[in-house]
C-alpha cells in the first residue's frame, strides 16, 4: 500500500474511533418539521423494465406531490424534461448500479444527462477499486465527473452494504475531496439498503459539509424518522413503494 | 400501435403457436460430445465489488482450463488484455445490467471496449421500451452498437425474466435483423436466470443462424444439459459459482 493510502487509512481508523466513541450520543442532527418532508424527497423509477407509461405516472405524482426531485434511468430524461419543463428537478444515474463502467464512459454518460437537462447525477462509485484500496483512481474519476459537470447536483452512491466501515469513511472523504454534492447510501439494487447505523458514520465524517442522501428499501415511515434521525438530510424512495410510504410521510409531517 | 409494430406481433404469435405446437418433440439441436464442453463456456465475474485479485483469478483460470472466453465488467477490459494477452477471448458487458442507458452511450461504451481489446459485447437490450412496444428504438439501438463495432462478437442479452414470450420472440427476430451473433437469456442480476423453455422458444424462432446463450443462476452439470438439449448453443457461468460447476462439467464431458 503506498503513502496515500496508509494515510486515509490511518485518518479513516481515527474517525471510526470518534464515531464508535459517540454512539449513543446524538449526531446533533436535528430532525426539521419546519417544512414538509416532501421538499427532501426524490422518487426514483430505475428499474429495467419502467415503462413509459410508469415514467409518465412518476412525472405527475412528483408534479402533484412538489417532491424535491425524480430519478430515471438516462434513456428517459429527455422525456421527462418534455413533460415536466422546470416543474420538478430531474435526475439520472451514472455508471449505474454496478459502477464498473470505464470512467471515460461515466464522463461522457454524465455530460449527455446535463445537456439533455439533468440537474442531479447519482453516480455509483467503482465499488471493486475502492475495495481494492486504489483510492486514487477512485477519486479521479469522481473528480473526472465533477469538473466535466460542474454545475450538476453531484451524489456519489457508496453501495453501503459491499463495504466495511473504514471503507465508508474513505468513501465519504474521497466524495468530499471530489467536490461532489451528496453522499448516497445504496443503489436499491444491492443486498441492502439504507441503515440509520450506515448514515450516522456518513454523517459523522461529512459534517454539515455534504448532504447524507439514505436510499434501497425505504418502505414505511417509521424508518424514515429513524434515517433521518441519524443524520440522512435527503431522502430517495422507489416509485413503486410509494403509495403507503407517501401516505406515512404526511401523516407524519403533519 | 402502427404497423411494423402490429407485423412484428402477427409474426410473433404464429411463431408462438408453433412453438408451442411442436413441445415435447425434440428441437433437432444435439448436444455436441465430440469437444470439451469448455470451448462453449464463457465464465463471467460482473459482481459490482469484483476485486483486482479476483479478476487476476478468474484469467489464471480460464487460461489453465482453456474456456471459450472470459466476461468482465468495463473498468477490468485493459487489465485482463494485459495478463492474458490472446490467449482467451475477453468480453464485457454494454449498458449493463439494466440496459437503460442513452443508446449514444452504449455505443461509447462498446466501442472504447473494443479499442481496449474486448472481443465479445455482450449487450442488455432496452427493455423498458421493448415492453412498451418501440421496437424501432430498441432495433436502432442494437443496429447502432452493430456498425459501431463490426468486428466484435455481438451478444444481445434480453433478461428473459422480465419478457413475456411474445417479447422474446420479437427480441430475438430484432436481435437478428440487427446482425447480432447471438441472444443471451439473462443479466444474472434479476429474478431468475435462464430456463430450458426460455432457451427453446429462443432457439425456435432463431434456428440455426445465431448462438443462443443461457446465462444466470446455472450452478450444476445437470441444469447445464438440460439447457444444452433445450437449444443453448454457449453457456456463461459466474465465476463464483465455478469450483462445483466445473468439476461436473468435466465429469459430463468425459
Amino acid at each position: 500500500m503506498n503513502l496515500v493510502n496508509k494515510e486515509y487509512h490511518r485518518r479513516a481508523r481515527v474517525l471510526l474511533e470518534n464515531w464508535q466513541d459517540s454512539r449513543g450520543v446524538s449526531t446533533g442532527f436535528e430532525v426539521s418539521t419546519d417544512k414538509s418532508l416532501a421538499t427532501i424527497i426524490e422518487l426514483n423509477l430505475l428499474g429495467a423494465d419502467a415503462s413509459i407509461s410508469e415514467v409518465n405516472k412518476l412525472c405527475k405524482f412528483a408534479r402533484e406531490h412538489g417532491l424535491a426531485g425524480i430519478g430515471v434511468n438516462p434513456v428517459h430524461v429527455e422525456r421527462c424534461i418534455q413533460t415536466l419543463g422546470d416543474d420538478v428537478p430531474i435526475g439520472t444515474v451514472i455508471g449505474f448500479p454496478l459502477g464498473a463502467n470505464h470512467p471515460q464512459i461515466k464522463v461522457a454518460e454524465a455530460e449527455l444527462a446535463v445537456k439533455h437537462g439533468a440537474r442531479s447525477l447519482s453516480m455509483v462509485l467503482n465499488i471493486g477499486l475502492l475495495k481494492t484500496s486504489n483510492f486514487q483512481e477512485v477519486f479521479e474519476e469522481l473528480r473526472a465527473v465533477r469538473y466535466a459537470c460542474p454545475d450538476a447536483d453531484l451524489i456519489v452512491i457508496l453501495e453501503t452494504a459491499l463495504l466495511e466501515p473504514l471503507q465508508i469513511i474513505i468513501a465519504c472523504m474521497l466524495s468530499r475531496e471530489a467536490g461532489a454534492d451528496a453522499v448516497m447510501t445504496s443503489t436499491g439494487f444491492s443486498s441492502m439498503g439504507a441503515t440509520p447505523e450506515d448514515v450516522s458514520l456518513m454523517r459523522s465524517v461529512l459534517g454539515d459539509d455534504l448532504d447524507v442522501v439514505a436510499s434501497g428499501g425505504i418502505t414505511d415511515s417509521d424508518s424514515i424518522v429513524g434515517l433521518l434521525k441519524a443524520g440522512a438530510s435527503r431522502l430517495t424512495i422507489g416509485f413503486s413503494s410509494t403509495d403507503d410510504t407517501l401516505s406515512g410521510l404526511i401523516k407524519y409531517a403533519d
